[in-house]
């Protein structure tokens, strides 16, 4: 049975809703071997899937958790999902601003397995952040202050957890249904009403076309119509990393200088406002003019850092204990010119190597580690100017500058 | 690296051969674990392999054994070789014929996993055969006796065991440059001069079309030329169970009664003159026509036969023993017609259910059960008529015989 469900996704047919349960819940129940669900994983990943297929799919990754339901909650709920990227904190400047305006924000987010950390990573390099609140924890705290950014439960679509476990190990993790699948499904369980979906493309992401990028963007909308959510899209670059700071604490430092105005100018803060003018456009039914006026108000009247020092307050954490490490390394220019591009993998892959990230499930990140750009594309440079200083807390071989930067 | 490599496949990109060697030595050692060997495999079923990746592939298999080498015993070794089909004992019946006929046969043969035994199981069901010969033993007993019929020992490309128990495991089986790799590394690894391939097509055989067929006969032709070996192959029908008898003991009497003579006129003695001509035109260099004369004196003169109860009694068997169950059920035609097809998969699933075959690889084949078909395709039958016999030892449910027999 199983191996004849295998065999048709081999020969690209179709597969029904109950072959993909019994696979799927299957693998979930322990039923279903490793290497026969990363067999099928494969084949879906060469193969594809039908929109039918994505839509059931998405229904039984749903129904393996628990379905967390905020109608008790005032107002319109709406979340945000980004696909991934090197130096993306975008969470922690638009939670807050969006909140700070009256939207209710319950953003339940993952982990980093790759060159950074993910979003709970960064907000547990603020000592004492909780990111494990309960279900009724999180009810009040949305109810009290309109924000919670909290880590997934355990109850959470399961079959996602393990999914990705195997496809991250098998080379599966690039299928387009999949991503849909597994974002989705997430999204529609944690119970927001319309969602906004930050897709990245460049060598620092998972997607590397512009073309797989809109694919998955009509592929989230109709999965979206299928469970009346609203769903946008915005597709932005990851071929440079996203603003000065890539590292936990590193990060939740740049994103607090762009919530206090201090940081005003650069492709991550124009990233926040572009997201957060959607966002409260989705929440308040606004235009975007409006909305932009709002999100620029909110940062101005210093409401958005409020609102995530309150936030941080409210989960236990200490701003003033943000650490990162007082060993630095400089990294120079070897010539003189215009900075053409920083390379967003390479940056990711540093970081990793410093610490940063996991390589393996059970790697531990360093939060205190990290990558700072002193210079990004289009400046002008002099030989020996230092471009980025390491934070580092192990000996550091060779880092080839002329990877991460090319000056012309 | 391993992941690099599978993604590779999985856009379709050739691999080199320091990468199938690092990924398939690794499998074989235990570092890459059975989900991304699966994960590979999948991807090579559905993209494919270039030709310079199946040389490649099948130098890494032979490699990771031993190579025999008979370069003493005299004569042009010439090897056959199935790809497995119902009722396919052509092997005890053409290897006596050909050695019979002054030509020196090696025939290391496989266990089955499927609806049927193969041939070394087949031979087992003759109480006292040894199927474990070492290789000093196979080379005393190839210059004596001119004929040798074993298990594959295991030295004997260990990379092929490991592959296709997972290729089995994960609906992997039908890739043709896996298939190519996996017969091909055997034959050459078994140290043969000449190779004969029967390429089965049909509903009861691996590939499902003439064109794979056709696919597979180039492949392997190539591959032979890469070594050195002269490889013919012939394309043969499997949509219709070979001879009367599927089921162990059952194949070994129907053998020795095609051997006898006694049995002179259906598609599986058809097949056997076949292939025993070709093989005996390989070996002497000689034409079809003169090649045919000789296999059929063998067979009429008595020395096929002779030469394998001499075979038989060298490996310690002893015909006398086999024994088939003496609890029978009988098929019989519900309606007068004539006999239009028998579904080869069916009868396959038949005997399996019976006990023939192995579902499971810890599964005991029980070698005194069977199908016996009494009538053929184009024998008209009267309603009520014994259509096959089976050979049983457990109760059997119903048997659809409809699903058998389309009777017109």
């Amino acid at each position: 049975m199983i191996l004849e469900i295998i065999n048709k996704k081999r020969l690209g047919e179709e597969l029904s809703y109950e072959e993909l349960d019994t696979i799927f819940n299957g693998y979930l129940n322990g039923d279903v071997p490793d290497y026969q669900m990363s067999s099928l994983l494969m084949a879906i990943c060469i193969n594809g899937m039908t929109d039918k297929e994505i839509f059931d799919l998405t229904k039984i990754f749903i129904d393996s958790g628990d379905v967390l339901d905020f109608s008790d909650v005032p107002g319109v709920k709406v979340d945000k999902h980004s696909t991934g990227g090197i130096g993306d904190k975008t969470t922690l400047v638009i939670a807050p601003i969006v909140a700070s305006l009256g939207i209710p924000v319950i953003k339940m987010s993952g982990r980093g397995l790759g060159y950074t950390g993910g979003t709970i990573d960064k907000l547990e390099s603020i000592p004492g952040y909780r990111v494990d609140l309960t279900d009724e924890e999180i009810s009040k705290q949305v109810k009290d202050i309109n924000l919670v950014i909290t880590g997934q439960t355990s109850s959470l679509v399961p079959m996602d957890k393990v999914i990705y476990a195997l496809r991250d190990v098998t080379a599966t993790v690039s299928s387009i249904p999949l991503i849909a699948s597994s974002i989705m499904s997430k999204k529609i369980a944690s119970g927001a009403d319309k969602i906004l979906i930050d897709i990245k493309v460049g060598n620092g992401a998972l997607l590397q076309t512009r073309e797989d990028a809109e694919k998955l963007s009509e592929l989230m909308i109709k999965i979206g119509k299928e469970y009346q959510r609203e769903i946008r899209t915005i597709i932005s670059d990851m071929d440079t990393p996203l603003g000065k700071c890539v590292g936990n604490s590193l990060e939740v430092l740049e994103a607090i200088d762009v919530l206090k105005g201090v940081e005003k100018n650069n492709n991550f803060v124009k990233l926040c406002y572009e997201l957060a003018t959607e966002m409260v456009s989705m929440g308040l039914s606004i235009s975007h003019e409006e909305a932009y006026q709002k999100v620029v108000e909110s940062v101005d009247s210093g409401l958005a850092y409020q609102k995530f020092l309150e936030l941080v307050k409210r989960q236990n954490g200490d701003v003033n204990g943000i650490k990162v490490s007082d060993k630095t390394y400089n990294l120079c220019a070897q010539s003189s010119g215009t900075i053409k591009k920083i390379n967003a993998l390479e940056v990711g892959k540093l970081s990793l190597l410093l610490g940063a990230g996991k390589e393996n499930i059970d790697d531990i990140i360093d939060y205190t580690v990290g990558v700072k750009l002193n210079k990004l594309v289009g400046e002008f440079v002099e030989k020996g100017e230092v471009l980025a200083t390491l934070y580092v807390n192990k000996d550091i071989l060779n880092v080839s500058v002329d990877r991460i930067f090319t000056i012309d």
